[in-house]
């Protein structure tokens, strides 16, 4: 375990140097290029507590900058609405009370167009704030580096959300028209690749910026484990549900069990039979499922029990970061929110069967370990310490980013979280033994 | 009780006869014109399950006209999309299966733009079915009929609920402006009318058309009693309020009290206290209650509770009529929606305590009568069946018409229905003894 | 409507004199008699939010003289236990706080020796009360007799609740031997009878003990009616199940449907299929149908949609209560709660068919009139206020007691209330037309 | 992480051997004996749907032994009633359909005395096995031993929902008498106790019996670290409760922060103020907080949060385990259930301050750490492999054993598990740092 205090979200002065407006500009765009293709009537509804309005994301990501960097460290700054603080706040018992987080969907005011002026007014204040003589205050600094990573993961959920939302109604909607089809790719079996055991070191240990929840770094023992070279296909997923996998109790967890006999889950979320095929709901609509392409929307019961199933199962996340860091995958060829795809790519044909893919992108990979602080793990003061550590429990760890996360956004200590019924991320399988 | 058979809904020939055309398109031109102050955004959201989206009152009153109309009898008419049967049939078993009812809000399409093209495909093909030679054809002609009094229920509804809608944001946004403030008026106390008992006839015995709920006309005993010749006004339940009304179970009936407790209400719906003031929710943004005004907004539990209060009671539905046939009400100086007001005004100073006020329009009077139906009512056969009757259990009679009902629509026999607990209608009391 | 002030609960000084003691000892008596095959695990428990433990029914029935007797009447007593009267109210306001409703069956303490020792001490004092010099004081005469009518209310409960209890068990224990199997009977076809229109007076207005919901008598037009001379038969009601009945929404009320889709009903409470042949629940455990006695257990939406069904329909009270009196029915040849058969009889073979059989008895009578005050009703003043009245919404009238109902407890003004739903009573059907 | 495949229940043959049939007699005795100061009403509630009523306790492990050992090894055993399988199967999918776990307190029958019926029928059938030529089959050794093991945990449950069930009752009602008040004792201030980090082995280890998932035993690595040489006493937890604790967010984690604000949460549970002190619910009935003894009956989130006050932390089970292993803990001296005190007693003013106290009995520590497979987990085949496995999600672990665990059940690798909000097992603190 680290003796020496990490700060609670680490980024160093190098970081959130000169190109502080250029970076601000570019993260702020991309949020509203998201939301684009969008209706005004779009942008409103919440068909489930967890998803949000993506209205209420536009605005939800500009109060943050709103609070934690004009409020604090422009003078003179006049908020754009008093009300806007109690509309926007997410969770943070910190800064008062709130919009009940199953209310989201009921507000239909401020207009869309009413969010799109406030965060104009909020960025012009921004480039105020950036173009002071000396630039952002030391103390600022943190905060402004965290404001774009907060915006981006953002960024993640609107585009997870949207989907959901468009989901719902029987008309099936694009958001985005199709990519051409292309010619069914054969991906080649996976292979196991060996790692071995021993004492590692895992935890936020690099440049630039991290969460606190990957703090401290710290020795963690494993023993000698082998993981497969890629993700788990929609084809292999469908072997699973064909051997009558949702029916039989014993590859699934209790609670999973209960929620496959309550919800009727047959079938990862999105997809439905049509005429005999199976076809899933994407940001392109209705389209058949791909049987190359990995395997996404399942929770983590199902990500379990097709483990089980298989007489395998799944790392933890210390394994997943062991084996990152043993095969230090980079970005490049992975699908990321940046390329618009929005959906997760099959394996290239021949793709080595001694080098481990899909590390990063197409998918977050359910690990079976618990969302628990690391060793060393501090709390920030102030409503900032409410960012991660509260969340602390009933989660699971997944890693290493999805078709939705932002390229410059992931990295191989990236904690995300969630609890062990969601399937509306971009969420797939990784088998161990 | 009458013997004769009546048709289930009465509409003699006279009144849909040449001026139908005329008559459509000025009633749907009203629904749409409810909606123009609308941002898309605000057509969307269902705050609570008994308040509909705005888009889909739009729809589903022109998927009625397609449904009933077109498709049976305009030949060769293509329907505007397959799916909209299923997206907005509101209740009716008898066509099949539909979006569940708590999940309007979740449906952000199709858009509202497409709701609009929906409605003009249907008008232009409705107009085309009227200018048919030799008009609509008989049997057609009671659904026609039928069609534009649905579509007026939903005006009234379409302006109570853009109400609730807007009421949920905490901005308390303005539907339209509000109107130049009047000089304080002063009320003069209410005067108590007599009505002599005996057996009289109740039920639609008039030329024109009716809801088969009005049906049949039929003999009914009733006692002396008197009635107050006006509407309770906001001034006198706030005594009630003051004097700890809302604290007092021994006024309240269990289910009412039960729900005091549970909803923490101390107001009608809308109201709240502003700086010492009482303040209430109008479509014209928050405003200081008018004195003189009726109150309305209150649940059938607190009608009762005020009537038990002042040692005094409710009207049944009987008396209501009753009184109604010996006063000979008309809708001359009473609030509609036509006036669009959307409030409820306060009785002239100089009203002659002799007659009966605000019978029609203003607000709906809660009754102590169940909606049960009228001896010698029938269900209508098919879909059109499922209209009114299957509605007649747990729910009370609300009898005059309100500030949100358009004037051709009401008459002294119209049976409007509430479950007891309900407030987002402009429902009102009036005493009895 | 009677303008002469009733007394809340009429019982003239008469039926309140020597005989007090006796009266109170023999329904006391009875209480406990109807307990006396139960084992203590039996009596603590509430398999549903309306069922009470009986030994919730064996303290509260004894809270009740405690409380409005021994207390008011007897100077020096003593309570037996200080926590029984928050244990043992039911649903007095005016008493204070309780245990929650829902929560009686968590209850193990006192043990069901503890409330008999609680029974014998006030029974006791009760013996020493009416013993006393001069009798009860006048002024606690009506609330005596109340206390007897309200435990003789309590018997049937207690009947219907244990029926209720066991019936839960895989088991289906009996409560007592099932009786000898007779012969089977047949029930001649049900004959209409014709009753005559017109205002007819209606209300107590007898000698002897009534609750004040039968108050005021008053006037009330009916128009001419026929009924059928007896109630539904089992044969009867599996005619409309075998037709469907069960599956086709046009019968049935919304909320009623909406019911029979969320509980899976398709038959009775109680019934269930063995083999091929419907066995029903009883105090006897499981038994056949029998096919000729009287349909019970069934809601006011299975009454309802059985007459819609044949094409008739529910009386209301006032035609029940005209009826009646035009009848003239006594309780004799009734089964009622002393027969201990505690099931409903057939119609004897021979029953003349110009008579109006099983007015009293066998099982109560959904009405299509909801339990609403009457004209002139008046609350009592204090706690007994809170007996009936605030009961009247959303309940429906019940008339003609049961087979579980003691003989001495039923008379033709007698208004018992359900709500819609309800079926553990031993509710039956009567048509009209 | 151990390569050799482990028994998914380890018990070498000769811990079963000749004194087996005593061992069975004294286990199931001590069931008995702990529920025989209840009445039979006190053996059928079930007040909150994770306490089961203590008759189910009874049937449910026998029904147990019946299921895995005489249906199973007995030759021509006929089991005591075919319905039993079906009322008293826990949660065995395996097994086929089984009474819902929220109804078990919906069932009066059978009653308390055919239960021991079913008891003594089952006891006797198992002594005939035990005698049985060559004693119990080889393949019959290891479920017998978890038989026992089972009736153990079931014990330790049984004290604890009996505690429940008699804290509902507003009577306050006793178990058992209470002691004789001691001298009020003084805990000497903790003291921290350094454990040298590094890799360990943890897990079974040893001979005899453990549950399947305290298997496999495998190494694990953990930072330097201090814990406390005693458990948080009462006295402690108080200064958390009056410095404010459970008014301010910043100490809990969110779900545990919802929970303090929905249930009203302001002392752990039992705790009641009397007169202004400090009260607590216990199995001699209402009793004065000892301030010396250790605080239970506190969620996790109580823990976290008062770890967190005091800024510290909880364990983890690797390091709870680790310390174990160094300080080779007895359980002289302990309290356990064999003991008939069932509250955690304080430890004594002299113990010395660089041994660690109370690390088994008296209450149950939570760990920080999510109940999940070790590594080199194996689920058992059948029906057993239901045992465990399939609740390791969303549960902590706890170690240690409690005043309610059989003394020759615990042993320092035993995890127990329990949801994060649950309080009513004898649950305590420890903290590191």
């Amino acid at each position: 375990m680290s003796a020496s205090p990490a700060p609670a979200f680490a980024s160093p002065v190098s970081a959130v140097a000169a190109p502080e407006a250029g970076r601000y500009t570019t993260i702020r765009h991309r949020t509203e290029a998201l939301c684009r293709p969008l209706l005004p009537e779009d942008t409103v509804v919440q068909p489930v507590i967890y998803v949000s309005p993506p209205k209420w994301h536009l605005a939800h990501t500009t109060w943050f900058w709103e609070t934690f960097l004009l409020r604090e460290y422009l003078s003179g700054y006049t908020v754009f609405h008093p009300d806007y603080a109690f509309l926007f706040n997410s969770y943070y018992n910190s800064l008062g009370s709130r919009v009940n987080r199953a209310d989201r969907g009921t507000l239909s005011r401020p207009a869309l167009h009413e969010v799109y002026q406030y965060r104009a007014y909020v960025d012009e204040h921004m480039q105020r704030l950036l173009a002071q003589g000396g630039g952002l205050p030391a103390a600022a600094r943190e905060v402004f580096e965290l404001g774009l990573q907060h915006e981006q993961q953002h960024q993640e959920l609107l585009a997870t959300d949207i989907k959901y939302i468009l989901s719902t109604s029987p008309l099936a909607p694009a958001y985005q028209p199709a990519p051409a089809p292309e010619p069914a790719a054969t991906v080649p079996p996976a292979s196991w690749l060996p790692v071995a055991g021993g004492v590692h070191r895992i935890g936020f240990q690099e440049e630039g910026f991290c969460f606190d929840n990957e703090q401290a770094p710290h020795d963690t023992y494993v023993a000698d484990f082998e993981l497969q070279n890629r993700l788990i296909t929609n084809a292999e997923y469908l072997e699973f549900m064909e051997a009558g996998g949702y029916r039989d109790f014993r590859y699934w967890l209790g609670e999973g069990w209960d929620l496959v006999q309550q919800q009727g889950w047959e079938a990862p979320l999105y997809w439905t039979l049509q005429e005999g095929r199976w076809h899933r709901f994407t940001h392109s609509g209705l389209q058949p499922v791909n049987l190359a392409a990995p395997v996404t929307h399942v929770s983590f019961y199902e990500a379990d029990a097709y483990a089980h199933w298989r007489g395998h199962r799944l790392l933890t996340e210390q394994e997943w970061e062991i084996a990152a860091r043993q095969f230090q995958p980079t970005t490049t060829g992975g699908t990321f929110l940046e390329s618009n795809r929005l959906d997760p790519q099959p394996l290239a044909p021949n793709a080595p069967a001694d080098q481990c893919h899909q590390l990063l992108g197409e998918a977050w990979e359910w690990t079976y370990s618990a969302y628990h602080p690391y060793p060393g793990y501090q709390r920030a003061a102030g409503a900032l310490g409410e960012y991660n550590g509260k969340f602390m429990i009933n989660q699971l760890v997944l890693r290493g980013g999805s078709c939705a996360t932002p390229e410059s956004h992931i990295r191989i200590t990236y904690r995300n979280f969630f609890q062990a019924d969601k399937r509306w991320q971009f969420t797939g399988i990784r088998l161990a033994r």
